[in-house]
């Protein structure tokens, strides 16, 4: 089988060609995270070839994206023994390494381009949400920095998103108030409590170090406006939860709105750890919505350029 | 001497009664810094009596406030010899522990009503600013949510806010371009390389673990858009400084307003780090500014709830 391997700043993710395996595994980067020995256990799966994938290299463990690029791809080639092949934003092997910089997304549409045809592509992560505008081809910018010019980066996420960066203000028993710029809590903490993110799910660290259970969750929200559970009530932090998964629907929604309009696109297809959130943005828009967990089942969209990557290099070996 | 101590959740401050020691140390509580041994070091300095303030009662590893509160009055009296006395949001030695909950704000404030009067006492540290309205006596609410919501505490400070908190979009050479969520650099990279922080006054953690050099601070101010040097250069990275330092000021400018028009007060006094912005913001508006460098030199302002708690407890006791 050939395994493909997205590597990003704070979660690896593993697929294999044929789709029967489905990883993801919180491994940050930027904490020193040792990603060759998670590698050298993945070599032992003995694949006939790797196909990767990285977003890694933006890490700030890394003093340049080149120095990041070379230190993951250097990573993989010594952990496999058989031949590895890395996907930049104009296919493999490229001329110029620089442009395996925050590929994923890429063989994402790629793979979905010949696949699915003429779509707006919609992946949400832990951190970021990829919107890739496809007709013939992909039609998004080549770097991060281009893309997030465009509006096809946005910096939000199902999981590790500080609850500040969304919300400056909240409103608790009708006043108005300012929300705290510290990591208190995590938008894994707010879709936990709303019951939009299972336990198991939640595959980040708590911000506090302490329970994943609703209640430790609650706790966190609360501190978030420099408060306890007894100050404000499980009602009070609640409500912050709301007005903060509100606000993330509101950029997905326009972020959604701005590229379909632009492109004329009138289909969705919604990938990733945050698909549910993608399908209820694209609902409210009346776009035509396509959850990629309805084809290849929710284990492969939440990792889906792990598997692109893998089936990318398939047919093209074939 | 009395020995004035300001234990907060990034730094612990220290100060005696005669003003001629200040020193910041230090010590983020949520990342297990060992505060016991700090205080067993301080103690040596053999104060006749210790008088402490505290806002560290939040930080992150306490599960709530009354045990984060117990928790650093119990170290510093298991630290010291002598007496110890501990400043509530009511005054000393407090029927209820709970008003030692965030306090360090009110020990200034109160000194200052007695010594210069009405005003607006607002002062500027590593995270935060906190004002405080001084008409006969300090009006300020009692708790720090209650502040949140009346505008008297507000999250931006000089040194460890994140970059993409202040600035949600930026501009790059005509481009709007949203800000990465990721905690890429912070408001000490933005002054330094404005000019406006010394390397000396950098006291926090870098985001990256790098360097504290102009250069290092640059590349992390331009990793907050995705990018690195080579992609918007030098150019680039001053632009998303001198945009963060605008958005700050801004934000500072409108809190004064709001507290100086609701309380009908000409004049502000200024303190802390942030002290040279909190003026700028003041001029603005056309008030009244005395710094409080002017009176008791840069180092007690940089640290003034601590120098004002020994302060305090010196009268009350004579």
């Amino acid at each position: 089988m050939i395994l493909g391997l997205d590597i990003g700043g704070a979660n690896t993710k593993v697929a294999s060609s044929d789709g029967s395996l489905a990883e993801r595994i919180y491994l940050p980067l930027w904490l020193g995270a040792r990603l060759d020995v998670e590698l050298e256990r993945l070599a032992e799966l003995n694949p006939r070839a790797v196909a990767a994938v990285m977003t890694g290299e933006l890490a700030d463990c890394f003093e340049n994206k080149m120095i990041g690029i070379i230190s993951i791809k250097t990573a993989i080639e010594e952990a496999f023994q058989c031949p590895s092949y890395f996907w930049g934003v104009n296919g493999f092997d490229p001329q110029d390494l620089i442009e395996l910089a925050g590929a994923n997304w890429s063989v994402s549409a790629n793979y979905l381009s010949r696949e699915l045809g003429e779509c707006l592509f919609v992946d949400m992560g832990s951190t970021t949400v990829d919107l890739i505008p496809i007709k013939e081809k992909p039609l998004a910018s080549k770097t991060d920095f281009l893309r997030l010019t465009n509006g096809e980066l946005l910096y939000t996420g199902m999981l590790r998103t500080c609850v500040g960066n969304i919300l400056r203000f909240g409103r608790i028993k009708g006043k108005r108030v300012q929300i705290s710029s510290e990591i208190f809590a995590i938008t894994a903490d707010v879709h936990l409590v709303l019951g939009d993110l299972s336990l198991e799910e939640y595959i980040c660290q708590t911000p506090d170090g302490s329970g994943k259970d609703k209640k430790s969750a609650l706790q966190r929200l609360a501190r978030c406006v420099c408060a306890d559970l007894g100050e404000i009530g499980e009602d009070g932090a609640l409500a912050i939860a709301e007005q903060v998964r509100d606000r993330q629907l509101r950029m997905i929604i326009d972020a959604i709105y701005h590229q379909a309009n632009k492109h004329d696109l009138t289909r969705v297809v919604a990938a990733g750890i945050g698909e549910n959130l993608i399908c209820r943005a694209a609902s409210y828009l009346g776009l035509d919505i396509l959850p990629l967990s309805r084809i290849y089942g929710p284990n492969l969209s939440n990792i889906f350029p792990a598997f692109a990557v893998a089936r990318q290099l398939e047919m093209d070996i074939s």
